[in-house]
């Protein structure tokens, strides 16, 4: 059977490219997700252009394989894990740039190539391509695509999905299918590009993608300051939003994060702070540090303390290492589910407060850092693997979170998508008519059910 | 049969609300496009609440007769024009504004109330809804949604759809949808939000959306600019974008609309110039004194001729008058067909002049006026509608200019939607593919074709 399967894609895709080696394969099991159950694949893809991804598909479709596309597997929601059986789809391999236009902002590209390639080539051309999930250095543009990746440029500048003007897709039968149009603007048909955009690759296979890029942002200017509760900080970003300012940053990290960083890094952060809010403002020279003095002022009216406004982009780039370098900071302290909750900007001092309340009513260690200007907060839920009483607490801890950010008007997922790790949650987000809704588009794309199977949503009622 | 139809309606809604009478019913026919058939209603509903929306698509699904619903009627494709028999469903009584908060800067609304309804309200809070196509003093904001509307805050803020956040919806078989999310980021399932903005009523009826709101825009400062040729101009505008420069508009008009905005005004134009540009910047006092200064030098680097730098915010709206009023200086030239293409911003320049050749070749005044800075123009057909080789004329240069787009790799429609009048023209730009997955897709919605048929596309291949 595997052999029949490899034969069928060896007929029009080189040998090297389809691998069955199982020592191999079992590298392409899962994406970085916690508690995502993953399978063997038969077989991977390594494609190096859209023929080879429509041949997979047809392959798949006349055989009822299941296929599984992947990029960086950077993922954090089992999005890209295998299931036994399938082909692994991997785009890693179509990595080019194929165009990157001065004159409109625009850049071309298929679906393997990194974010910091893209970033950096676009900066070579004094342009600016914005999306900076925190996995920047090492996922996708397919994959960022795929999953409508976030990061802490999104305040100011918006998520991938603002990004995305055109795609090339290859359909479950094969086909090609171009949504969307390089242009600003176009109102030609149903927004298809926006469709695919975050579907986890449950409708089709992005192969090439039209982005639009901004003007080089200039050197932004930092401050921070820390706070004595998580009310003082969540009312010095009310502040923010009140005073009409728009930050290019505005980042949050919590007491437990602060501890985590400290440890990590030794970075003599005081760890009697409740709370830590990091901005940034690029509106140029002199506008910049005019916003910024105005969210210092602001943080301290709020009670902010030891408030700090960098000297220079180096010194700011210092007081924004505690955030960035949080996620290995707290990977330190043992198993985590990262969750992704993305509450009203006013209520995220709420959030906070009550998913601290789920940390010490189940005895855990729950950092929470976040994009703070979104009201997109990522509690670590910290656990340890080997203790089994510890691990049924992480879980229920993390479905609080979840309960506590639709309560407050929010949603299970700010950015990091869907995948296996929230399935069980959409139904309450979207309601049974959504539901029902996603499942017949499911149907218009992937009639037999071949794509990501199981992703996102199960099939059936 | 319209006696029963119209019973059926008032078992669930006031009687006042449903409208029979002939010469009531007329005036709901259509909207403000040219040469786009519409038929006679047998009914008109004045809905006030979801639930009468609800209420006439359960009795329209079990009747099986169509609904055309109807905002302002202010759109330029045939979209809201009604077919025989039909319900019009008009939404423009759903009009009030239920709730803008401030700290999240969000706004939820009714479909019926007018742009500048919500726009002035956002404003008495210090807040900016951006989204001001031309008729924001008489187009609803449901309109705007449905086509997707744009304006001349663009090339900076985006366009409607860059605003919903989420939307209430009754689906065709009056069950309510609610897609999206209040919050500023979300993963959580497929872009149902995105899917319905810009389809036209074809898929659903919005009864209620969610809207992002900005902090309030500083007042802008304004440059104009003559040129002696348009590719001229094109070289300028050109120049601002290679600059990095983000104006917060950058419009367009051609020496045929100066020409009549000159007699509509007698605003003393000099009649040879070829083309003129008005940029604006909003980017704060100092900041936008620089960037306009910037941008003059670019116009007059590029050829530009009586480059006039406003001297406060009042002459700047006198010199943008030209533009905001060339829509009825044109109309005065006779009949017109309005297109609205985009192109990308490099082909500006190009675009126009084989619009020029077009209008010279077929013996026609075709002004052009539009949203430089985001490519999308507005090329006016004008002719005599008694006169029969003139209008054979005027639509085939009204074609012509399409395929000119297509060929410039544009679209056909930038901001005013496909409609009735270019529904032939959909599948030219979308391939056979696309409109497959199009046609696919309205019928997971509207299984019946019920929902405003005949719009963006026939059902039939």
């Amino acid at each position: 059977m595997v052999d029949a399967l490899a034969d069928a894609l060896r007929a029009q895709i080189p040998a090297p490219l389809v691998v069955t080696d199982p020592d191999r394969l079992a590298s392409y099991r899962h994406d970085m997700a916690t508690f995502c159950p993953s399978g063997m694949p038969a077989v991977a893809v390594l494609a190096r252009e859209t023929a080879h991804v429509q041949h997979v598909l047809k392959v798949a479709s006349d055989l009822g394989v299941p296929v599984v596309p992947q990029g960086g597997r950077t993922g954090l929601s089992g999005g890209a894990n295998a299931v036994d059986g399938c082909i692994v789809l991997s785009l890693a391999g179509m990595d080019r740039i194929l165009e990157i236009d001065p004159a409109n902002r625009v850049a071309v590209v298929e679906p393997g190539v990194l974010n910091a390639v893209l970033s950096k080539a676009a900066a070579e051309q004094g342009l600016f391509y914005p999306p900076d999930p925190s996995s920047w250095e090492i996922s996708t543009v397919g994959g960022n695509i795929a999953t409508n990746a976030g990061g802490l440029c999104c305040v100011k500048y918006g998520v991938t999905a603002d990004f995305v003007r055109a795609l090339e897709v290859v359909l479950a039968n094969g086909e090609i299918l171009h949504t969307g149009r390089r242009t600003a603007k176009g109102v030609a048909g149903y927004d298809l590009t926006r469709l695919f955009v975050g579907s986890e690759g449950t409708l089709g296979v992005i192969t090439r993608a039209t982005l639009a890029l901004r003007p080089a942002a200039e050197e932004p200017r930092t401050v921070a300051a820390l706070f004595p509760s998580v009310a003082a900080a969540g009312e010095a970003v009310a502040r923010v939003v009140a005073s009409g300012l728009v930050p290019s940053l505005l980042e949050f990290m919590d007491q437990a994060s602060l501890r985590a960083a400290n440890e990590y890094r030794r970075m003599g952060l005081p760890d009697h702070a409740a709370a830590m809010l990091i901005a940034q403002s690029d509106a140029g020279p002199e506008r910049a540090a005019a916003e910024i003095a105005t969210i210092a002022r602001h943080f301290a009216d709020a009670g902010g303390f030891d408030v700090i406004e960098a000297e220079d982009a180096q010194e700011g780039e210092l007081l924004l290492n505690a955030r960035r370098e949080a996620h290995y900071a707290i990977d330190r302290l043992g198993s985590r589910l990262i969750d992704d909750v993305c509450v009203p900007v006013s209520r995220l001092a709420d959030f906070v407060q009550r998913v601290e309340k789920v940390a010490a009513d189940l005895g855990l260690t729950i950092p929470v850092v976040g994009h703070a200007g979104d009201g997109n907060l990522h509690p670590n839920v910290v656990f340890d693997a080997t203790d089994e009483d510890q691990v049924r607490r992480a879980r229920q801890a993390f479905d609080e979170i979840m309960r506590i950010g639709l309560a407050l008007g929010g949603t299970i997922t700010g950015e990091h998508g869907v995948g296996l790790l929230k399935r069980d949650w959409l139904e309450r987000e979207l309601g049974h008519v959504g539901l029902r809704i996603h499942r017949e588009l499911k149907r218009v794309f992937d009639p037999a059910g071949i794509l990501n199977p199981g992703k996102v949503m199960s099939l059936e009622a």
